[in-house]
């Protein structure tokens, strides 16, 4: 008989069907636990219909139990734990999964760690955790022939890992390029649409609740760095090699360089782009020209996107929000339903944690910056630019670089000088530097204001 | 020890770890069973480093014997056995899975349903298949403990049945819409871009063939509606509920509607819009206004994309290919790595066929066409425009109809006659209808020339 999966209310009673609830064990009750819990209960009876057995949450451990109270109500005590000692739930045998949701790697590393060893699979949506202990953290889980799953852990609300793992699992995929971070985002936005410095976009970001007060992790990169080796580990098949991602954050970027982008046709948005070139890697998170129609260049504000080019299926892009607490909960908890239909299922039938399996895991050699060849925007801000621009023309194919397009601005702080800005035909960076050396000494060009990549993503 | 997934030479011999492999029979090998046989040969070796196992072709069914062995080459009769009898196939005892590549609802039914008969599983991109007989399809796979999955049957890169059914299962989905119609996408981008007529638009998609020589299907919007009902039934917890669509295709379409469209900032798409509107759900496939900078205008030419909005996510986007032999194969054999990797798993372990448990499915009430509400694009040819627009304005305010937007265009083909183009405010197409009746009967107002549905999407 048909019933209606859109009215809670039919589920709300037992179901002879549903077999045994997939018993939750939550450390932490902030953003991404409080939005997880809040998920798991508003969509109980949808969620229980589609996994086959109910999802329940019996033990939660956070620092502050009396904020703890305040969500959880009066559940507290029927049906949940609650406690302040995280590492009772872990350690809990009526505990099937835990969700790890207390962010860091330190204690965080050590509670997922304990709870692999006593045989609980484990949900985290904590990307510098798996971007720096993955290969520990993975090994564990095998060992113990358990799961750790972090759907979350990358552009929350969209199921990336999934795609990548699963949905692409018939594809050598060629790269992954995406907008990663929604802080970096939401700024470059604000720069662009609005013409603010830097420095006046993270203000606004910070009042308006898209950056922390500390903001270095996001506008320097390093998010999007964590982000990308997970990207990049599921794509080909290698440990996570955060360490080895060049990295470079919008915190310097000049916001005369986000207009004259503009004015070029290009939008500048901060990319993570993983792409295998021969038999190494290319890692790199830095702030890149799109054109205009790009679609990674419509993706705006806070929102994140990730476009995957790979051999059979083409060019495929996954978009949605990059943050929030129910949008990471609705990754968690897709993660929870995964587990609540295959809790039993063997490990080896399972979706391995890095999309291969952990013998074909290869630790691919990554290029540096100075090795890794991309077209170029250059600024370079000059003196008596009639007589200098065609010399820093002719000194650059001199030094092997093609200049595809030159425009010459008026500096827009200073009447005395001009800015001169290039587009170079595809080089490595360490020949453009060692050009650039050269015209540096230069007394009519006063420093390069700026040198970045420009990406056609096609 | 690490190994490198990326170079096949690497998983050329036998390799221990690997389980036995799965044998896949293939029905058909035109478009998509060529597309699939290509993808399984080129990346095998990737793909058992995925998988876990190999994932191999052992039986071929055509009707053009000759034809096969040109594709197939040496592998006949060295580990492939070709036949022109699908029959034997299907009922064979060496083959896992069936992978149906043959098209249609009448050959291809029968004996999907034999092969669910013989305890296979089945894998098929088949959309008219499943979105007309699915109810009965899925549930003898149900009765028999076997897996039809069909990713390649909606926006065929896209792994948008995984993201209903997985990625998005913590979420209560309030729409799914979608550019899910490559051939009329092609035909809308160049009606746009180069202000063609439909005709011209359909014969330069058929010379570029992104169109078949009989185009119905895709330009009447039947096959938008094939894949909208998976789409809703994914989403919403029904079987496939084809019948109950509203279909309009862009045959009738006009190029002076598309222009004027244009110019009041919007794009036409062919939209698949499935509604949950309170216990009832809209289904629909019609042209579609959209504002030009919503992401779904984006996506030109023959790509297909398609929107979630969902109460934890929020609003994700899924874009890829929406035809071709590879990209069709991508999906297939992704629905294959699921296979190989849970052959064995038990049956309520697996992810429900339609997303929900077959018990909790439920034939929703539609709503008709005339109840289904929005903004609308009325285009009105008048005479003597300058006393008959004020009157008409008159009388649909009058008739309740609330005019958001009016613009007078000359008429490009009558000097004598005017172009009303007015937006709506959200109403129902019933009460538009008999707002529209009266107006007809006014000698100074030429007939309706086009009624068209607004939708923001956001």
């Amino acid at each position: 008989m048909y019933q209606d999966p859109l009215h809670a209310s039919q589920y709300g009673g037992a179901n002879p069907q549903l077999a045994a609830p997939l018993r939750v064990g939550l450390l932490g009750l902030g953003t991404v636990g409080g939005g997880t819990y809040a998920v798991l209960q508003r969509n109980a009876a949808l969620i229980a219909a589609r996994a086959g057995r109910r999802i329940e949450v019996r033990r939660v451990a956070v620092r502050n139990l009396a904020r703890a109270r305040s969500v959880l109500g009066e559940a507290v005590g029927h049906g949940i734990q609650l406690s302040d000692d995280a590492l009772s739930v872990v350690q809990a045998p009526d505990i099937d999964v835990v969700v790890e949701t207390i962010g860091g790697t330190g204690t965080a590393r050590s509670l997922v760690l304990q709870a692999i060893a006593h045989g609980k699979h484990v949900v985290t949506a904590n990307k510098a955790l798996l971007a720096e202990h993955g290969t520990e953290i993975f090994a564990a889980a095998q060992a113990h022939g358990v799961v750790v799953a972090y759907e979350g852990a990358v552009a929350v609300s969209i199921p990336i890992i999934k795609a990548l793992r699963e949905g692409l699992s018939a594809n050598r995929i060629e790269w992954v390029a995406g907008i990663i971070n929604g802080t970096s985002n939401f700024i470059l936005s604000a720069m662009r649409d609005e013409g603010l410095s830097f420095a006046d976009a993270l203000a606004q970001a910070q009042a308006l609740g898209y950056a922390e007060a500390d903001p270095a992790l996001d506008v320097q990169g390093g998010d999007a760095a964590h982000k990308l080796s997970l990207l990049a580990a599921n794509a080909f098949g290698t440990p996570p090699l955060f360490a080895q991602v060049q990295v470079q954050g919008i915190d310097k970027l000049d916001a005369l360089d986000v207009e004259f982008a503009r004015q070029l046709g290009y939008s500048v948005k901060l990319l993570g782009i993983a792409k295998r070139c021969g038999p190494a890697l290319e890692l790199r998170v830095h702030p890149t020209l799109l054109p205009h129609n790009h679609l990674l260049a419509q993706v705006h504000g806070s929102m994140n996107a990730v476009m995957v080019k790979s051999d059979a299926a083409g060019t495929t892009l996954y978009y949605g929000a990059g943050a929030g607490a129910e949008q990471t909960g609705s990754a968690v908890v897709a993660d929870l339903v995964d587990l609540a239909r295959s809790q039993c299922v063997a490990p080896t039938q399972r979706v391995p944690a890095l999309a291969f399996q952990p013998s074909a895991l290869a630790a691919l050699p990554v290029r540096s910056s100075d090795e890794t060849s991309s077209a170029f925007y250059l600024r370079l801000d000059l003196e008596r630019a009639d007589t200098t621009v065609p010399r820093v023309l002719q000194q650059l194919a001199q030094d092997g670089v093609c200049v595809e397009h030159m425009q010459l601005f008026e500096h827009p702080g200073d009447a005395a000088l001009h800015c001169l800005v290039l587009r170079t035909a595809p080089l490595c960076l360490g020949n453009l530097h060692a050009a650039l050396e050269t015209l540096q000494a230069w007394p009519t060009v006063l420093g390069f204001a700026s040198v970045l990549r420009i990406e056609m993503l096609d």
